[in-house]
């Protein structure tokens, strides 16, 4: 598989894009469950996953933490120069090595540097011509997840892993 | 009838996947009122149910306690096992005597074992495929109602069940 | 206008039967806004309402407190008497006098009884057809204020009272 | 361009209109990330944003802020006077200058009296007819953003917003 890094946005990838306020100065983000099996199934094998999100919350820190995500950039106004510097660190060619998925204007620059770029069903067309895989799922409902599934699909990973995933199980 | 026992998966079943997450550490989940008709039409007939569930959180433990569900397992990333544990206990045959609902890989080797499986409308077709039924309703819009009255009508105790539980309120 | 009091349930009508619970004990419900005007309407053509749900939660006291809802009856788990006993107190007869709006089982007896009885899209079948009126919205979305406005356009009502709102704020 | 304010109801347009209580007298709102580059866009342009809303909660107080939205009034139940009076200030004419979105019987008024108004697809027949623009999404689901790019493209001016926003990225 050439792909060694996939990054993601969280607003509008990871969530609906709806951000709830109340009246405490308090905030929340409604995940998707079906995504963490996303993570999983790329962490099986071996492929790392950055987070690089414009907001900067403890939201997304605990989900991060929750599924021990490797690198995490929250804040990130311009996300392309924060996502070559981790690929020089990690010795990784964007263009070749690395996969990212995000949905507005915000995301144009780094999807259209990374190999593989991907968006959501519902990402403004604007956004959606700068991307080479149009995925099915809408932001929240799962995307992320169809993402990594289509990535190792691609390269023929993903009956192997289903097939791991289940046998665990069956052992237990 | 034959099912003595079901069980049932939470999220992406009672819920539509969704985790919300605050930034003081608290979550939420949404459950469908509609569901606890299911849960109390399980309960006239005898059946007990037994949630066995891979999150550990205070929010599942209220919904049950709320509801009176009879078995909670949470925190369980092996399901068959655990479930196999509660039929012995019970003297109960999964293969002839359990129902099972669930959504997602972690569910499929207990959907395989038991008598009757039972799939949301928007499980991953991986799942699916290894589900008996695969229910109209979506996680979380009132899909483990959809399969307790499905269960019931089945063995056709649905119109009974309905007509003892209007006749009761009509007597108020 | 023949009615002279409008009654409710809550859960599925005023919400679309989403609960949403915590970590602490604390619970969510969601309205929509545009079931105020509904309310409004009502007012302005001198009708009370009754909320009579099977819940009991401060969410719905502060709701109806904020909507000035006249009565309020919460953790009734056998509504028929309930409202009986108000349309008693208040010389009305629930057949000739009053319309209800709900959406479940535990709703049919108080359906059946009132002159014009409604429930959401989204009621089950089995409830559905104990009511006069099938709306097109889904609890939640509105449905209490399509009951609203087809009950002032069925008494022709509607255009008038939508006249006077709108001069009224045209005089501000 | 001739439009040099744009004003914006809540409720229905930045929301789906949805208000979740919870049992502490808290609530909640679920804004619309992507309505952000709407604002963005406009601020670009020149144009100020004006908020006037009816409810009156910090939680929108909280989102104007953070977007650094130039007016927000609140609390208003009229709000023909209101924006009359901002234009006074301003030394605007609604007529010629002025586009407004609402979604709402309380809308009218002031969407009978700017010059580009709008309302969300979801909005009441007898709000929709009173509006020039009917939009495409629904209240909640970034309409606003939808207006302000339909109103950028309008004037032709779209394409080089976009083009700049670009740029200023890829040169981070």
């Amino acid at each position: 598989m050439d792909i060694k890094l996939v990054l993601t946005d969280i607003d509008g990838v990871w969530t609906d894009g709806g951000m709830y306020y109340d009246n405490t100065g308090n905030e929340l983000k409604k995940f998707a469950t079906s995504d963490s099996a996303g993570v999983l199934f790329l962490r099986k094998s071996g492929i790392p996953i950055g987070i690089i999100t414009g907001e900067d919350t403890e939201i997304v820190r605990r989900r991060a933490e929750k599924l021990r995500i490797e690198y995490l950039f929250m804040g990130v106004q311009n996300k392309l120069p924060v996502a070559l510097d981790l690929c020089k660190k990690l010795g990784l060619q964007p263009e070749k090595e690395v996969a990212y998925i995000g949905d507005d204007i915000i995301d144009i620059p780094l999807l259209q540097r990374v190999k593989i770029s991907a968006v959501p069903a519902n990402a403004p067309e604007y956004v959606k011509k700068h991307a080479l895989w149009k995925l099915e799922k809408r932001g929240g409902d799962g995307v992320f997840r169809e993402f990594a599934e289509r990535l190792l699909t691609h390269y023929g990973l993903m009956d192997n892993i289903l097939q791991w995933y289940i046998e665990r199980l069956g052992k237990g």
